[in-house]
């Protein structure tokens, strides 16, 4: 199949098409940036939602729920709606297994015509995750899916990346993350748009919902308000019962309408194109100048600077600068 | 202070110099590339181990009772040899609370005049950490420290990039962590040199080491080997009353003495070297491109594509052909 019938395939919604697109991103095969220019016009439509938390918060389990609820509205409301979940399996040798059990359990939500899941993996190959995330929403995005949601696990920098690749985002955390809530204030401040506080039939739940709330009143008290500014808040849920999935659906509407009404939504698009951007000339930037002659001086000085007759810098120096 | 006065004091050891050196690292100053440069000619005796494994693993005790081992080791052998401890506080605001207050219990070991304990933090500016560590890696071992240990939580793929820096890398575990060995072998066969099962006195930990050893087995039984082939091992520890640490030490000589006398440790520094080169290509590629004229396309081409009138594929191929 060439790649324009591909893209076409793709356009149409066809899931055998879009598996093989997000596998071309997956492999960084040289066809994925064509596909993915070919469907850019397409895109832009999605509503990304991201959920992050630490390992064992429930994640899978939220994500997997709102997929549910929001394939059970657009089946009675709009029969052309569509969901995608977008599983980031992280490049830690450490949580991987766990994650992957997590989600064997959860496919029956995939039995629903409506909804598309797709794991993310990089085990092997570190690095550019975040990167292929984005390209895979770009391709459910462009296939009409209405919902995209990314679920990652809170931990390492390519995490964050994705998180500020999300709309709205969703930090999920249990009663026994309270005590720690303070110490992390800072970033989860930054990154969350509301938190669910999961398993809140825990002893302690209702302790961290107040502990939350202490930290979210302390942080927004001296900032500058007027009307429209989104204040966070916190929704608990008891997930493996599907206990407040309504409301975290609820809360993210609520989210979208105030990020949709002060102009937030173009501004936060805005900066992922710009960002995309930037990642393309690096990319291009990267592919010109590592040519076999340069490849080939930098193979001849290592042993010179092994030998300290000279430095990583002066070598760095003088390849750059005859371009 | 001059950065040619810091360079020296640098190379004589002096602490003070050296904190303010890593700092120049840590907050990205320009004056941070010059030092390296200066400072790069000394580099090259230290050895660099990489501690890393899940968090709750005991990672941080392990550390520290390891840098007393040498410390005292030290002080009765060589007075002039010393030890270095780089702290990696991963960028996660899920698990920056906790490695910080397990930092603040252990900093007694610094009370050793031999012992130098950094810790490098990123919160905020997310990205770079494993470049600075690597960076305050060097300044160490101008500074003349034989031994730096590099602890970081092994999550995310920075910490993994890390991990690559060691020439010996040592993977924590406890006895919990038993049940998912078989999931996680893939991934912690390609960093571990070897494993400690630390919390040993633990239930289960006769097994865990058992099914530890049963994963090396599998994965190690159909390489090629030669005499010379270095095979992974475990080493039983109880960090918190300091047992097995000498063993940890040992299983470190031998892995040394294995590295060297095949030539591998100079393969590593080797590749360490062209890494570091093509890091400093990159940022040098990435300066000199983003000028201001560029910048200003850049903004104005965001609206054309946020309204589809163009991709972000044409605009970076835009600009980046007028190189």
């Amino acid at each position: 199949m060439n790649i324009f019938q591909l893209t076409e395939q793709i356009i149409l919604g066809e899931r055998r098409a879009i598996a093989r697109g997000i596998s071309l991103v997956e492999n960084e095969s040289p066809q994925a940036l064509e596909l993915l220019q070919l469907l850019f016009p397409k895109t832009g439509n999605a509503y990304r939602i991201g959920i992050t938390g630490p390992p064992g918060a429930g994640k899978s389990t939220i994500t997997n729920k709102l997929a549910l609820h929001y394939s059970n509205q657009f089946s009675e409301a709009n029969k052309n709606k569509k969901v995608a979940i977008i599983a980031v399996d992280p490049t830690s040798p450490f949580t991987g297994g766990a994650l992957l059990g997590d989600r064997v359990r959860m496919t029956d939500v995939e039995m629903n015509d409506n909804v598309f899941i797709r794991s993310m993996a990089s085990r092997g190959s570190l690095g550019g995750l975040s990167k292929k995330t984005k390209e895979a929403a770009d391709i459910f995005d462009a296939a009409g899916f209405d919902i995209i949601l990314m679920e990652t696990v809170g931990v390492g920098q390519s995490e964050l990346d994705i998180v500020s690749a999300a709309d709205t985002t969703v930090v999920v955390l249990v009663p026994e993350s309270g005590d720690s809530i303070q110490a992390m204030k800072a970033g989860l401040m930054e990154i969350a748009d509301f938190f669910v506080l999961n398993k809140s039939d825990r002893p302690g739940a209702e302790q961290a919902v107040m502990s939350i709330k202490t930290v979210l009143g302390l942080a927004t008290r001296y900032a500058q308000h007027t009307e429209e500014t989104w204040i966070p808040d916190v929704v608990s849920t008891i997930g493996n019962e599907g206990k407040g999935i309504d409301k975290v659906a609820e809360m993210i509407a609520k989210h979208r309408t105030s990020l949709e009404r002060t102009n937030q939504l173009t501004n936060k698009r805005s900066e992922r194109i710009e960002e995309r951007i930037r990642e393309l000339v690096e990319e291009q930037l990267h592919k010109n100048f590592w040519n076999d002659a340069r490849e080939k001086i930098l193979r001849n000085e290592i042993e010179f600077v092994l030998s300290h007759k000279r430095t990583p810098y002066d070598v760095a120096v003088e390849l750059v600068k005859n371009v």
